[in-house]
């Protein structure tokens, strides 16, 4: 490492000549190909933005002027240009650094990102902020790909960058895929102008006449114009497409190749002294510098252990293809631990929903653009005309279900639960307002683990609990998840949502027979007679565990695993109340605020009867980190030891 | 009404001869008129959409053919000629039409509105199940105005229609206007192609030279094609404006005139035969056919009571100019009332924020589109540089604001609690997650009366409540709220919510000096010694009424405004708890579900004392229908006889 070892900082990275860079983004490429090997991340989206954080430090003078990494799992290189270099290997581990940018991590993370779409609209603020502040000479970046470009935030973030007088640039970083392959109008209409040689060699051929012509400012800034009027021509009589961004008032630039330094740099120079709102589209390719990792982007997104010369994936137990949004470690390290054969909750629901598709013709699967992540992809393949991948559009997916569901068809609407916070209002305003029978399957609910705040599902629970007409439920291992999507897909159920975490279910027979599950009924998994454990979900064996704990120390507990949250079981809760219980105590992996814990005390408050002692436990009213889910469940008072040491404090047995 | 009376429903309209339709037309028109002159409603936007209404359902097999209005609002000649004529003058009324589409009120309302931007998504859902159901020949047309296009679902949706195989039309309804003026590049660029002359001359001869050639299908379909290409080879020639719809996979037609009901028949028959998706650009003048309305249509969104001649608005209490998404109505008709030189809390909000901004000159104001409704046009008028309107996208607002406060400007975005839903994740993950002192100013929130369950700004307190490091507060009467304003701009507080209702406020003198509130604290405002009603917010009010109710019954109650929800004022519910009343009464105006209630009961569940009897009050978990204000706390229980019937029931004093 001749020469990232003495980059500290991107002031040391601009005192490098040119002529240099290049071997730095092969270095840094190299050092994220050999960290990630053996410390598992996000390794293809950073390996094909390497020289695009590179050129971007080198040309702009961070962190004053302001760089934001939509998403923020493809920022690798930038972490490692910017002083975290020799903390790299800590990346999202438990108390290390995160996956992501992150304001409070390091003054060159502008903006925290995680979810997609957002950092058009952050940019501008900030352009905006910049601008009222008098400061016209502060450059605003936002590093956004094509499958982010397609979320409908950062059309609205376009929208408004092309009437607006900010100082900003927009990077669009394509390369043709998300995090599984890009879908929509979009992506074929970027693949057309970059796939046309007729355009590109018109466009070069331009482009080398103009080179060179950087006199004074303002010839400067007319031959870029003319350039850029020069390669829209081009275009337009090329290809005869027209430009999506020009048509919002934002002066596009490209496409260019975002491996070769020298045009990125020398590009990225111009467009600097060019005022206003501008795109610049930069081509690149995922997982470029690891052969494995360009052949297949997909499973490299985040490929787990691998080999850093071969690429080739090194299996663990949990390793088993788990390719989006996280590494490859084992899914759950809870105690209790799975049995060996178990399948991930995710496997289950994809080949479930095949099963219940080939009886039930009615029923279609949506993604947005998770396929491989919660499976829906082996629907694709099996039945590629009932299965839908509409791209990173959390909002579109729902009210497109909820248009399917209001002809007829029985929509399962698959989202990662802290996704689905973008279609808060579609879940009220088009589906529960109107009961349209969509069946949601929330992914990813409770701690997702080393993805950390941005990615945990916390707030499901409480948020969709005030939901009139949505019912929700959450099985505790995966038989509970196939009658729950059995039980949802009968006919005049109404929206259900059903909501599971990441990683391994429990048992070594995924494939019970399908039974109707009674609607807002919850069942004793464990008999005892001094406290009772009410639990949600997958938690549930967290709160089994804890039972055997106890048992060992001499306490009695009982489980019930509620099932749904709502309708809720209050016969159930009658009973309990009756059996003289000395504490109640209740287990979600969501936050404490609104769920489980609170509707047992409201319906109990409600009663004229004397509440009994209750302890609500669950996630706390603060963001809890990345990390093992097992220490994060500890941290939080919910793993086994946590759940038994609430059953028997300061109880006098 | 010759022909509007024998027209009971769209197969009445279907057998007219074409030469009448304009004079049915004319006569739906004039019905809106006289109808809503002393009904008041959505007026302007709907008379834009008069020959739109009768040309698509001449052309189109409704309701087989399925037909979505975006938003909604715009949908009354629509309702007059489905069924509705007669029952038309009781539309936003209690037990009438609601003001938007709804499933459950007419097979022709194929799927219910009020919230933008939902139209493409759903109609591309109903096109692909029928595309499932093997019917090839149903028609799917989504009307969707140039401001709820700035959605970023709307985008969403084209992104996902442009590669379809789906059967669907887009009806662009482009007025340039939304509810105040359309903002954002795509606006400019519509009036772009509009605006043009050239252009326009250029289509006609096109058009014309193509006209009247339907011998064969086939033909048919050639004819337009090349109508096509031609009109967009012209565009691109003459504007150098390139079509953003094509990018995305679009067929685009027009502009057409949208008040021309023999170019919109002839087109709309046409397109039919056009499989795939497609586009209609049509131009519309909102307010078309009242002189005033179309002089000042933001005015005449939703003008209250005028006379239907001449178009002159008839002032009554609180007609003062409430003039978005709402009747002209007494905003607010509880008991008790305000003081009759009460401002509203929109008009107060936006002079306040005025007053804060001459003195902070960090502060900002945002709105998405509802200048005018949340007052924030004051200051856009005043500080123009420092008052935003960013068009219908409420995830960019917040985004923009979190980026602005990132750095260190003071935002305060301005959001109808309803349509906030669409920023949920925005909110936690760009503004809470990263502790940004943006302040939430959350308008229409609660009970929001005549537009009914999709305007309801019922879920707000619930859903924000579990999101850590926001706090809640909402006012009681107008000095909390500009006291609460001040307090949140002040340096350190991190990001503040507070939610005020639609409509009055209390006082004769609004302008009261700033006092800085303790964060997470309450007070008494009436003493008493049988039962406690705790408060938040305006609803207060009616738990004052309530108090007074119950003296003249000889019972004592006391008042607690609690101002804030999160932090909650744990040791003003220590006290309460400690002073021994017979009950406690929560009341809030959001569903009872994870609201003020659930706080106090979490609260004191989780304290070893003994429970108080505690009553919750709020909305139900049942959608509440439109109606005036009063009427709906009535049914609610929460209007000031509600509310002292709960603190009595069942108590023996």
């Amino acid at each position: 490492m001749t020469h990232l070892s003495s980059i500290n900082t991107p002031d040391d990275l601009r005192k490098l000549p040119q002529n240099q860079l290049a071997e730095l983004a092969t270095e840094v490429r190299r050092y994220i190909i050999d960290t990630l090997s053996h410390h598992p991340g996000h390794l293809a989206s950073s390996l094909g933005a390497v020289e695009l954080a590179v050129a971007l430090h080198y040309v702009f003078n961070t962190p004053d002027d302001k760089l934001i990494w939509d998403v923020g799992h493809q920022a690798y290189a930038h972490k490692i240009l910017t002083g975290r270099r020799d903390s790299f290997a800590t990346i999202r581990t438990y108390g290390g650094l995160s996956g992501f940018p992150r304001m409070d991590e390091s003054p060159y993370d502008a903006f925290g990102t995680g979810h997609s779409s957002t950092s058009i609209s952050a940019a501008l603020g900030m352009a905006t902020a910049s601008r009222l502040q008098g400061n016209t000479t502060r450059q605003h970046i936002a590093v956004i790909g094509d499958g982010a470009l397609t979320g409908g935030e950062a059309f609205e973030g376009m929208n408004n960058m092309g009437v607006s007088r900010a100082n900003m640039l927009v990077v669009l970083n394509d390369n043709g895929i998300s995090i599984d392959e890009a879908v929509g109008g979009l992506s074929r209409y970027l693949t057309k102008i970059t796939a046309s040689p007729k355009y590109n060699r018109l466009k070069e051929s331009v482009w080398t006449r103009l080179g060179g012509d950087k006199d004074s400012d303002e010839r400067h800034h007319h031959t870029i114009n003319l350039f850029q009027r020069l390669t829209f021509m081009a275009k337009t009589a090329v290809l005869g497409a027209p430009n999506l961004f020009e048509s919002l008032g934002i002066r596009y630039f490209g496409p260019i190749d975002g491996h070769d330094i020298d045009s990125l740099v020398e590009v990225l120079s111009r467009l600097k002294g060019i005022k206003g709102p501008k795109l610049l589209h930069v081509v690149t390719r995922k997982g470029k510098g690891l052969i494995a990792a360009e052949q297949d982007p997909v499973v490299y997104h985040a490929p787990g252990l691998y080999d850093a010369e071969t690429g080739e994936r090194i299996k663990e137990c949990g390793n088993t293809g788990m390719r989006d949004c996280e590494n490859g470690t084992a899914a759950t390290n809870t105690i209790p631990q799975p049995h060996t054969n178990a399948l991930k909750y995710q496997d289950v629901f994809g080949r479930t929903i095949i099963e219940l598709a080939e009886q039930n013709p009615r029923i279609v699967g949506i993604t947005p653009a998770m396929p491989t992540g919660c499976s829906l992809s082996l629907m694709m393949e099996q039945m590629p005309d009932r299965a839908f991948d509409v791209g990173i559009c959390e909002q579109h997916a729902v009210t497109f279900a909820a248009g399917l569901a209001a002809q007829g068809m029985q929509p399962f609407c698959n989202i990662y639960s802290s996704f689905a916070q973008r279609a808060y209002d579609q879940i009220i305003h088009d589906v529960a307002l109107q009961r349209l029978p969509v069946v949601f399957c929330f992914d990813r609910a409770g701690l997702v683990g080393d993805d950390g705040p941005t990615h945990h599902g916390a707030f499901d629970l409480a948020c969709l609990r005030p939901i009139p007409g949505l019912a929700i439920c959450a099985p505790m291992d995966e038989h509970e998840l196939r009658n729950m999507m059995y039980t949802a897909q009968l006919e005049g159920q109404g929206p259900v949502a059903i909501r599971y975490p990441r990683g391994l279910s429990v048992h070594a027979d995924w494939k019970s027979p399908f039974e109707k599950l009674p609607i807002g009924k919850g069942h004793c998994v464990r008999e005892g007679k001094d406290v009772a454990i009410l639990s949600l979900g997958h938690i549930g064996n967290n709160a089994l565990e804890a039972a055997r704990l106890l048992e060992q120390e001499g306490v009695s507990a009982t489980v019930y695993d509620m099932r749904w949250l709502k309708p809720l079981d209050t016969d159930l809760l009658d009973s309990i109340a009756a059996a003289g219980y000395k504490r109640i105590v209740t287990v979600e992996d969501g936050v404490r605020i609104g769920g489980l814990g609170s509707a047992v005390v409201e319906y109990y408050s409600s009663k004229a009867t004397r509440l009994p002692d209750i302890r609500i436990l669950g996630l706390p009213d603060a963001y809890v980190t990345h990390g093992s889910v097992s220490q994060l469940q500890k941290d939080c008072g919910i793993d086994p030891e946590g759940i038994a040491r609430a059953c028997k404090e300061n109880i006098i047995l």
